[in-house]
């Protein structure tokens, strides 16, 4: 075995890079390490779990296991369904107006559209019925505005929004307060998903891609409400996205992406053993506080333009300034030094240009105190 | 690291199980300790697979080369696109008539049905518009009514097939001759693929998941006439089903399932490594054979009742009789045994019960070989 030498843990492994990247994102090594352990034989099968037949009792086992605890963590009661689909969030993005546009006499559902990711939702949701845009579409994200501005449509069959903007950096920590009881409320919770606790009794439904928080791309978990998806009439829904199916056959209509649930089930596992949500949510304050503070305190050389109150702390763009403007040239000698430096993936989104960090559950505060310290030094070298 | 003992090759590895499963199927030994191997960096990233981005230089390099292996292994011409998606095949159901069904001014597909996999395809093609069924529906598959009884629509959208049955075991070498030249094919390859040469030329859309010939579940490849894709009108298309985006995107619309990606090439190039299709087309011509074999030398204690020329070489359900019938008793005794045996995944589908022996590429001769010698021993103890 090539890279087996070091010590369980992380940051010493003597080739492993640190990925800051806004995902794919980086696993935490003892899970790589137990994954490579069992890759001939899982748990004695003989196979590894690719190998698994989906209908055998052992990948029974880890579906079943991965969705027990995912209702411990977020304390999900039997009302909700788990779902583990394939297609990303992306798919989602049709999956959701095509169940649910229809769940209410207005037809239109209210999308509140805070960047990048949300207004993808909107646009494709509006290939399938109306949609209703709660704020006006911004060209540049850089804040919420305000709930008493809302614009919401009465009766909407749901109310949509993305709790972490992955590429502009913005999160919103409290659901919306202004959206009526009776509307259901969706949220693609993609990059923030397992950083922090929250009540999935307010949502009508949440999802999240994998390839952020819990594991490898492939697989995106949906967690929603059974008598909604009873209520939804469409019957032109292409078949694996069709919530009703999929809760009957429980994600097994079709072959699933076994490996991807097994690394899920292998990081929820992980999730737990770090002490939980509770823990990831002390964990991703630590981690964005320092980031922050080294923006902040560093004079304008670091920018981070997010309205304090929507900073996220998973994602965060930022850029490098020289004379009161971006420095396009210091950012690639960031880029490039950091990359010297073992620390990859820092580049931003072209949408925003500078430099994003990026700290879902797999990287460690060690690893983020590393990137500060070199934050640091690199300013003193080129301010 | 456990299991890691044994030399290079397939059948000597203590732990291992072999599994004639009908996919999730075994794959190679070598290429899982090839994978193992490079499990903590994948060629000096620093990162495993799962955890590049899909946009990084490393990943690019990857589907790159599965997309060109693929163009090599089959002979893929330029005006032909190769899609690596998710949902598996199943999604394509939803996908196919999507994007082609008003491809021609009869709005309506013809679907050859001759087993489970083909007639779920139809039946999910008629959510979306007007399907035509080439042959009577059959309560039991056993063969494909000759093309001379066949029922096609003028002016076809598209005439659609599955080449080989997984379940019922019934699999077609010839590309059906009675179809118009202007009427394009689509054929579901999932479970033959990779296992014989063909003429993409003949065909407008083959696409087959990856979990039985090539990999891990979660990724379908599709190839595609890219002229056709040009042609579709159909402005609903859920955005991760709509072959012109992910065509403009090369796959990369939104994170495509990146590990099974990366298994999918390891396979294409141990495929290659074996000699490609012509190796491929012997391999399965000879397990076959050994196999059906066995079967009709064994005086009706093994029955497989597919008529000779549509019999399957990659599933081959049989029954064990006694008496004149199938046998359950002998049949669970068979597959205890058989397990004992270190032989895996051999129980029928339910829909046709008894057994079923599948031999996709990445199980040996020798396997099978060791297989059969079992089924002659079990007989002579057993009639």
């Amino acid at each position: 075995m090539t890279n087996d030498s070091s010590v369980n843990g992380c940051c010493e492994h003597s080739e492993r890079k640190v990925n800051f990247g806004p995902g794919p994102a980086q696993l935490p090594l003892e899970v790589l390490k137990n994954v490579q352990a069992e890759f001939l034989s899982y748990n004695g099968s003989g196979s590894n779990v690719m190998e698994l037949s989906h209908r055998s009792s052992a990948f029974a086992k880890i579906i079943q296991e991965a969705e027990q605890d995912i209702r411990e963590l977020l304390s999900v009661p039997e009302s909700y369904a788990v779902l583990f689909l394939q297609g990303g969030a992306t798919a989602q993005f049709s999956a959701v107006p095509l169940n649910f546009l229809n769940l209410k006499s207005s037809q239109t559902a209210d999308y509140l559209v805070t960047g990048y990711w949300s207004e993808k939702a909107a646009k494709e949701a509006e290939k399938f019925g109306k949609i209703n845009w709660v704020v006006p579409k911004s060209d540049k994200y850089r804040d919420v505005p305000s709930e008493s501005t809302w614009k919401l449509t009465e009766n909407s069959s749901y109310f949509y929004y993305c709790s972490n903007e992955t590429i502009h950096g913005i999160e919103l920590e409290d659901i919306p307060s202004i959206v009526p009881k009776d509307t259901p409320i969706i949220c693609d919770m993609s990059s923030n998903f397992l950083t922090r606790s929250f009540d999935i009794t307010k949502f009508a439904m949440v999802f999240a891609s994998a390839q952020k928080n819990f594991g490898a791309s492939g697989l995106v978990l949906v967690i929603v409400r059974k008598d909604l998806v009873e209520k939804s009439t469409n019957k032109s829904i292409p078949v694996t996205f069709d919530y009703k199916v999929q809760i009957a056959n429980a994600s097994m209509y079709n072959t699933p992406p076994t490996f991807s649930v097994y690394i899920a089930n292998k990081m929820f596992n992980w999730t737990k053993r770090q002490g939980g949500l509770k823990s990831m949510n002390q964990l991703s304050d630590k981690k964005s506080k320092v980031v922050y503070e080294t923006i902040d305190q560093s004079n304008g050389f670091y920018m981070n333009v997010i309205e304090n109150k929507y900073r996220s702390r998973v994602n965060i763009p930022l850029r490098i300034m020289k004379d009161g403007t971006a420095n396009e040239k210091l950012e690639s000698l960031f880029l490039s030094e950091a990359i010297k430096a073992n620390m990859i993936e820092l580049k931003g989104h072209r949408a925003v240009g500078g430099i994003r960090i990026s700290l879902y559950n797999g990287v460690s505060l060690q690893e983020t105190t590393k990137l500060v310290d070199f934050m640091r030094i690199f300013q003193k070298n080129n301010s």
